[in-house]
């Protein structure tokens, strides 16, 4: 991470993660095991997802406001584990609160920067997959650029929608992603490392592996996920001996929805959600 | 229309139009001409879409806001050209307005009672395509059963954001549509009459006709619009020599998309969006 925490925090601590859906719940599924004794409260902006097709002022609004709840919740840390706010409000997040915040952009950038061989001539070429809100803030591309990495955008909007409808493993979903990576590699031939830029792709890795072997372009596949959690836990002192994790799931929408989609991210069952209403 | 009005509106009147985003803009286009003199004001709740995937209590506190905010701007009547909201939230709507409110859903199911030959021994048998919130909420079959015509509805999640993806006459579109259409024949398989309840397939029609075509599965095809306009139009006197209707549009999102992809539900340019916020 190339930010430092100032000081460690305390251990025990609680932490606040925020997504406008689901998909922030690969986040939480890496986080748990990193550090022990804390808690996590979780907010599914869900009434008013999706983010990635709006624009950066009502992102920021709605970014702006989940954080503010999480906060006042008692948040020691805010974790912004979702791309597109990451991508578009991290500035106003950060402003708004006095708690460090860790979105996803960076902790990507950075893995993919570790898989690079080192070549001066010939810089990394990066292939980002993400929303339309995330490619058009190209948050991504200065991140990556910073780094020394090329980096080409590719906006997937069918994507989201297709993981929603269940179609992980489909051959229309298969027939979207040919189209798209097809898109991406007339601008990017030489791309090397595929970045997952939303945390709803993660589950469609398996067809998207099949997908480039199809295509005979093998790429490493990076998702942001891990190496976000791994930035949050450097903030906390180590704590072998705390007690399991535990965690309490807010979502603005149906509860229903959030268990039954929930538990398929976060790998295991989401219990306890209770119905938050942000006044939207 | 089963419901008459109870007095005639003065001529040159405000009509609200309200959608959760652009698909209500083929209500417009249906209604622009039937009320020379109209002053129309059209509302994109674009900020909180899509509804057809929220919660009953989400859908009717978004929807009740934004038919607030039309009646505040001087609407003599209020039209909810939004499939979901109409089948969702008409009624929390009618009782938070003092003002006629006009729905999609009753004129939808009379059409397709229009398309009916009579045959009392076998009802006629609708499918009915709509959002996942739509279907759930049984509004048409309610509706169409107490026509006396049979009713089968059928979720179709991705339709949606095939058309905002501009998919529109794809190889793509057309096997999701053929795997929802036969999913739906398994069910209903003497279907004669597919009624259109969501208003952005108006725009998929021509593709429906050849995926039909193939299925070897002819049908009538209804779309809701054009009847519920006409039940709009019901409520005022003619006025063969009002001026030109106008028009003025809100958008609760990104003014330059609503310009962009409206014009296309419009079938003419979409000028002068006004920014809205209704506190989401």
């Amino acid at each position: 991470m190339t930010e430092k925490p100032a000081k460690l925090l305390p251990p025990n601590p609680t932490i606040g993660v925020f997504d406008s859906g689901f998909g922030g719940l690969t986040v939480l599924r890496d986080l748990l095991p990193l550090i022990p004794g804390a808690r996590y409260i979780y907010l599914g902006d869900t009434a008013r997802l999706p983010y990635g097709s709006k624009s950066r002022e009502t992102i920021a609004r709605y970014a702006v406001s989940s954080a503010k709840f999480l906060e006042e919740q008692g948040a020691d840390l805010l974790c912004i584990a979702c791309n597109t706010a990451s991508a578009l409000a991290l500035e106003d997040i950060k402003q708004a609160m006095p708690i460090p915040v860790v979105g996803v952009i960076q902790p990507g950038a950075e893995a993919a920067l570790a898989t690079s061989e080192a070549s001066p001539s010939t810089p990394k070429s990066v292939l980002v997959l993400a929303t339309t809100a995330t490619t058009q803030s190209h948050a991504y591309a200065q991140s990556l650029n910073a780094l020394g990495l090329a980096a080409t955008e590719k906006a997937c909007p069918l994507l989201v929608p297709l993981v929603e409808e269940g179609w992980i493993d489909h051959h229309v979903t298969a027939e979207v992603l040919r189209i798209y990576l097809n898109e991406a590699f007339a601008e990017a031939p030489n791309a090397q490392t595929l970045l997952l830029g939303c945390t709803h792709y993660p589950l469609l890795q398996p067809l998207i592996e099949r997908t480039l072997a199809e295509l005979n372009h093998p790429m490493t596949i990076i998702d942001s996920a891990a190496a976000t959690a791994a930035d949050v836990a450097a903030y906390f002192p180590p704590n072998p001996n705390g007690a399991p994790a535990t965690s309490r799931f807010y979502a603005t929408d149906s509860i229903e929805k959030f268990q039954r989609l929930g538990s398929a991210f976060l790998n295991q069952p989401v219990s306890e959600v209770h119905l938050l209403d942000l006044g939207g």
